[in-house]
């Protein structure tokens, strides 16, 4: 059998990420740390999410924020992808 | 491997942290204590969200209240932000 | 490490908490006791929430009843808090 | 430390107690058992619960049926009332 | 402390139940058997629900079917109701 | 006290069933096998749900697809259908 | 007894597999390896969603993105799919 899928994300650490959330939440960071429940641990975060215009419910807005560091429910997350192509 | 995620937060006991909930909800507060569920102890807090208006539900309203201290439940929790940028 | 945050509810007992829960349920009463998975006993308890009107599912109608003591779920609550400011 | 709140619910054993669930349901019953997850044992029960009017989905119809006994599962729960003032 | 409400359910092996599910799910049938998770094994079962009409969304439409067995799982069930009144 | 009403379902592998599983996504298939949680293998399976038409998210539009094995996981299934009446 | 439905992947290391996820999302990529909760890593992955209009939210646009690797939380899968006929 090889690798565990949540273990062959330790090549990752130190590298670039992208963590796809519940509700087209999505962060973009550099993985510092892990754990079993993918709980994670990013850095240098830029963090993207579609909010409703407060003013009319049928517009969503893209919103960006950035972070130092984060961290991250693994019970938020729905797939980490590296080194997109 | 490096310091587990959520044990990594002891780093910012003491300190100002973010934390983002489902349904928009924000957290700002100095972090008090933490366990490995997540659960959180936060003093000073500023709790913002937005309410449907009741006359319009289309509308969203912006409302903040303020807590001298609240015990948050790991379960709720999207990610803790640590030094926004 | 300081206290845990759950442990750290027990400086409350006896005392007036608000406990918020997912939809906008709140709940005030005096703290009874809890556990660790944040069941709680409530005494004295108005319980405040939003229902839709039968009549035009877009309007939302506060509500509030009284109780004498409940036990809530801890898998309801979003945060309690304690001192509100 | 007091008595655990769902263990506390043994004073009521044999009266009448209200649940309230997700998505108002409401049950009038006399409570026969409960255990640690919070599944209950309900005699003589008046449940009511709110309906979408199958004609016009923005209507809601409130409902009511009776049972001699129900199995309610903990994990639909918000809280249980007792005594209500 | 009485029998366990889950295991009282043995009282019911072999005759009608009704258990009603999350978004208005009915099964009436036979109770053959069920765990301590409240998966259950029903016989002749009706299985009654709403669907959206598919060409106007706003409708709900009533349906029925019939199982000669199923397994149910206990994290679908809302309650279980015993000798409906 | 009969069988468990999982381990009831090793009479129905070699045989067809009917898996009905949250938002009305339906699969028919040849039983191979299955585990405690009630994740499933399935073969000749045939795969019906609902689309909302993406031109008019009014509109729900039926769909079939067809695989030689799925692996179901239990969370996603409501219930487990023998020989349909 | 037959494998496990979970194990019974093991045949499928190093194929192509379709993974269908909550919400209409589809992910198709070569199964690098898996866990017993279903956590699974694919390779060379064309991930498939779909996301409102932000101008008009009752239009569903389809949208399609590569990934090198992804890591899947079994949480979020419905089914994998083996051999789409």
């Amino acid at each position: 059998m090889p690798l565990d899928p949540i273990q062959s994300l330790g090549e990752s650490l130190g590298k670039a990420i992208i963590i796809k959330c519940k509700r087209n939440k999505t962060f973009k960071g550099i993985l510092k740390s892990f754990n079993a429940h993918l709980n994670v641990l990013l850095e240098d975060v830029d963090y993207t999410y579609f909010e409703r215009d407060s003013e009319n419910e049928e517009n969503l807005i893209e919103k960006t924020e950035k972070f130092k560091k984060i961290v991250l429910r693994g019970d938020s997350i729905v797939f980490i992808g590296i080194n997109k192509g």
